[in-house]
């Protein structure tokens, strides 16, 4: 009775990217428009990124960091000032040529990312070692020209973070970038309980004019990768690109070393990817836009109703309470918010009023129990908890469970071509490995893990000599 | 001694112009980028911003309203849906028209508003009166192509919100409009202490495609006025250019009925405008980045530093508070924040805490009073409150005096001669009486508030029967 409700949404193990599909526009998460390759993010949608939003920008505040506003456009002889940079993004950038009805005498490129304007500003008020350090982060939407896009995943607009740092020395700016990799790995599997890989990108899939990526890497419900949220170290390249320098305690002076972290609305798509299911999202009580959904059962008994919403008045004070007194049948509503991945569901009929109770059904397990109203505040508090905690460990078990190891080329294929997930494997180092492995698998390699594993002495592709341990995998 | 370190800013009776880019430039709140008319909202200008975008999202929801996020980008063909709209808009808007290294087909407007694509959703998403109403906002960035611009009053890119709802009637729609008109109304005197005139746009000043736009206009300390926000009642034009209709209780096809209305960084140009004097800013505690900044006097003595920081710790639970125990010189810390706008100061240095007191110092009057350390936190708290209600009370009181009437044409153009400020004058309805005032006298109509006070029979301008009183200025 109940699976007809869901009968719109095509099951996970079918077709993963159209359950996807599903599920972003029958949840209510986004809506297409005539814009290619842009979505309109909708009620549901952004009130999850505003959760998600409001955590990180206090571990951004707590971290020392200071908001601020740049610019949307970039003339393009600003953008063309780091070499590296300008080759990376030229390819994939909106041009604005007109105003108005007058022709540009310079083109405007629509900000993929903000780099070239942070370092304009800096080079204007880093001038001592006392300017030092700059911890800045703006809130904006970028423009990457997208060929192929998909909700959240890969978008032709985007909402993100971008934070971008100066500091006296190479190692403080080496210290940042790490330290905003664990702000967002805390982020990721506190707050969107989804566990991450944290570790470095090779040079061939690092930020184009980074010294060194970092990454956070999860893995989906269909084994492929996501590259979650990055931190740049650039050393001192823009540095001496845009002539940004202070003077130092002795006089001297010196280039400054920048970091740049990022964190979008891509994560979005990953949560959904890590925790739905064929009834559809799943939503980390932390970051839910309604943690707690109220249906009135036989709603029409006299006192149903006044109860349900003296519930509402009371709960709301603690939790993100919603309640849904339409005059849809009851069934249609527990698949609804089912669908919608609401963390917690609480029925109320005339029964449980003479019995002094309500009833609580997790959306993750399907579990139902009855409980006292004075004990209802301390029990979904608790559950809510459980939940967040339970959707973690799924997920962990689940990744760990995807992750295979690889000693030689012909296991690396032969796991590839069986299955899905992460597979640790040993690389030399070679550019050439990585191009080969991807032309002949369609496998990247996702991070270099900071813990410095070793499963063997070579590389998986060349054989030769390899230090490093790399997690390699299809991704998104 | 200390007028010295003001030095840098401009008079504001000597050139009000340039006192203005001089604070907003030294108080740090903006600085310029190789962007033509473009800013950067450094992170004292942010904060400001943040805390009033705070204030005014917390209404905005509690009224009623969801945050959604539309598309950057407008294609042609959707921007020309609505004839008075694309009219309107077409000689500011800024054109995409390459992406990557491709022409594109069509080109694309970067959304100067988003009117367009708000109705384009509504189309589908609205079916039933079940649907009713659709009251939505978005926060975001627009684009209007200005010629002259100047931080925060007129820029190529500005930020704001934009609410659009859809209503079963004109009714409705028209009680939206001046419900938001009435919050706007709220943000401005309550928490940016701006007294402002609620009132109609005459047909030649409203928005295009609008039937009826209300604002709220403000007096600047140099006379001139600023339109601080401003509502507007579509009817069902935009309705019937994009074809959404709902089918109502009686199963018949309706057109929907609509509002919009915005809030942008320019009110910060009115905050500034509005309380500033000769030492600079002026910011009212409710929005204030820091409501009180410690400064700790002979700050080498022993315990003195300890002292400060122990303060700051326990005011920060109740009060946004900064402390600056960095070696430059009182003076030039009590000017810097003085320029800064910081509400109130607090000095403490060893006879104070001998004394067991500290000294509270008014940026509004600059008033000095020793407070004793356990009274502290309830003296800080009052004179916050005081603050406030005195910028506002000073700024009506202002606004009054410079509100000024006219009954005839000579009377109008002598008071614009000689005085800087409103004019209260009748009109009778004609554009032209409009626009002969315009090029007479660089004055334009503001509005028609909403009390229907009458002050005369006749047009100020023609002579003719006029029912209308309307609010004259010459305007930002």
């Amino acid at each position: 009775m109940a699976k007809e409700f869901v009968k719109d949404i095509t099951s996970m193990d079918e077709d993963f990217a159209q359950w996807y599909t599903d599920v972003v526009t029958k949840a209510d998460l986004v809506d297409y428009s005539s814009v290619r390759g842009s979505m309109i993010i909708r009620p549901y949608g952004y009130a999850l990124w505003e959760n998600i939003k409001g955590a990180l920008d206090r571990r951004i505040k707590e971290t020392g960091h200071e908001n601020v506003y740049m610019p949307l456009f970039i003339p393009e002889s600003l953008l063309e000032k780091e070499k590296d940079h300008i080759e990376g993004f030229a390819p994939e950038v909106a041009w604005v040529t007109h105003g108005g009805s007058e022709e540009l005498t310079e083109r405007l490129c629509v900000r993929p990312t903000s780099e070239v304007l942070f370092c304009e500003h800096y080079k204007n008020i880093i001038h001592s070692f006392r300017d030092l350090p700059k911890l800045y982060n703006q809130w904006s939407n970028v423009v990457r020209w997208e060929k192929t896009t998909r909700p959240f995943l890969r978008t032709l607009e985007f909402l993100w973070q971008e934070g971008h740092t100066c500091h006296a020395t190479d190692e403080e700016a080496l210290e940042e970038t790490e330290k905003m990799l664990d702000v967002y790995a805390e982020i990721a599997e506190k707050y969107l309980a989804i566990p991450v890989i944290k570790g470095q990108k090779t040079d061939k899939e690092k930020f184009a004019g980074a010294k060194l990526t970092y990454t956070i890497e999860s893995l989906m419900h269909d084994g492929k990768a996501l590259q979650t949220a990055t931190s740049h170290h650039f050393g001192d390249g823009f540095a001496k690109a845009f002539g940004i320098q202070y003077t130092d305690k002795d006089g001297k002076l010196q280039y400054v070393h920048q970091t740049s972290w990022g964190f979008t609305t891509r994560v979005i798509g990953a949560m959904i990817m890590v925790h739905g299911d064929d009834r559809g999202l799943i939503i980390p009580p932390k970051v839910a836009p309604t943690e707690l959904m109220i249906l009135p059962i036989a709603q029409h008994k006299e006192g149903v109703l006044d109860h349900a919403y003296e519930l509402k008045e009371k709960l709301s004070a603690k939790f993100r309470t919603g309640i849904d007194a339409s005059d849809k049948k009851p069934g249609w509503k527990f698949n609804e918010y089912e669908m919608k991945g609401v963390p917690l569901r609480l029925e109320v009929g005339p029964k449980d009023i003479e019995k002094g109770q309500a009833v609580l059904v997790r959306r993750d397990t399907g579990e139902k129990e009855f409980v006292p109203q004075d004990q209802l505040e301390t029990r979904i508090s608790d559950l809510l908890e459980e939940i967040q905690q339970n959707l973690f460990n799924k997920a962990k078990e689940k990744q760990l469970e995807k992750t295979y190891t690889a000693t030689n080329y012909e296991e690396f294929k032969q796991t590839f071509d069986q299955k899905s997930g992460f597979v640790k494997a040993m690389w030399c180092g070679e550019t050439a490995c990585e191009e080969k492995i991807k032309e002949e698998t369609g496998v990247t390699s996702r991070c270099i893990p900071n813990e410095g594993e070793k499963i063997s002495v070579e590389c998986v592709c060349c054989g030769k000599e390899a230090e490093k341990m790399v997690y390699w995998a299809k991704a998104y």
